[in-house]
């Protein structure tokens, strides 16, 4: 069998949730019915590489995106993962073995999309952010492996209260019930947020309010740090 | 490379958190220097096998437990997890390619020791329940994953509060805070511990209180399907 890594990269913009994908560089000889799909940032693991080391490798390759810290969330074994008709001819083209199983690991990341800025490299042909509501018929079992991590996004997010450090460093209740919002997808209760996020102890008030809003200024919260509290 | 499952399966009495170790089977013509090792039950994936029946499959063949919820948690690629010079000789007699990388991903469970009752197959030399915190050194990179599983599974405890079921279906807060201390290894003051665990919603307080003990009967309480309050 094949290994391989896939990396999902989620990116928030305090408006919307997105993922990276690349657009599968095209094969030298490609046959009329090719068409490019889209896919993870993904590709083989190498004889002597670690998966976390292949992880970062890859992402790097295919997106110049570096310095992003990496969590490995699941491994996709279905033995007919990479042998869908839409997959053969890229497969064909690009790995020395197109027929053999080959089962990924996936790999995550929730980051600021502000302060990364993707590139596509010589090996993809160009990288997009989409919107993570809007992912369209993906290469091998790449939609599943999306569903996937953002269920587990949105399990962390619930437990452990992961991805305030997308939020400015002060922020409102407001700013924050957005970015739950918008990666739970759906409505929440301004009063029970609030009540239940207060209650969690995972942010404190800070002796400031909002400046330069029209409306009447909000208070604001910074991250309390568990480690030091 | 080479695929194989492992399995850490944690078992608890109320009194202890075990885990369940194989011992290696004999080679057929074992070397004077050969001593067989405590390992976790795990074997190599098969061609069309996905992970998830691979492990139910092995599980069943070295212990023969069946019917037991096993779920991945880790893929452990160390390049060279099982190139130790105290592994190579059963690898030698039990591997078609005992020199190939291979790559396990990691399942765990925890079952009430009570309900379960592992027995060897003639796969496995022995079965043994053995106490969490007093395991010996393992087979390959064995220990490695038992302590991540270990991890993981207190994450989940104090995250998503698993494991109630290990309890009868009536127990004191006593009793939950004794299961508590015993898989993260550490003592708990009473008052916050009751305090931490109403808060979160996950126990409700029954019209009943103890029986047939001699001190002064405690309430008893029984955890609430957060599906269905």
């Amino acid at each position: 069998m094949d290994i391989s890594v896939d990396c999902v990269i989620f990116g928030f913009d305090e408006q919307q949730l997105k993922v990276l994908l690349i657009e599968q560089k095209h094969p030298d000889q490609p046959s009329r019915s090719f068409k490019p799909q889209m896919a993870l940032p993904g590709d083989l693991v190498k004889d002597q590489e670690s998966f976390d080391d292949a992880a970062a490798r890859v992402l790097m390759e295919l997106t110049s995106l570096k310095g992003i810290y990496l969590k490995q969330f699941y491994a996709f074994g279905n033995p007919d993962r990479v042998r869908d008709l839409k997959d053969r001819e890229w497969l064909r083209s690009f790995r020395k073995n197109p027929e053999r199983r080959v089962v990924t690991i996936g790999y995550y990341s929730l980051i600021k999309m502000d302060d990364f800025k993707p590139k596509p490299s010589s090996f993809a042909g160009r990288v997009h952010w989409v919107d993570v509501y809007k992912v369209p018929e993906l290469a091998f079992d790449h939609n599943e492996i999306v569903d996937r991590a953002l269920a587990i996004l949105r399990h962390e997010l619930m437990a452990d209260h992961i991805g305030f450090e997308l939020l400015p460093e002060k922020f409102t209740l407001s700013q924050l019930q957005r970015l739950y919002e918008i990666i739970l997808d759906k409505k929440l209760d301004k009063r029970n947020f609030r009540k239940n996020i207060l209650r969690t102890d995972t942010v404190k008030a800070l002796e400031e309010k909002q400046t330069g809003v029209l409306h009447k200024p909000a208070q604001l919260f910074s991250v309390k740090n568990p480690r030091t509290s």
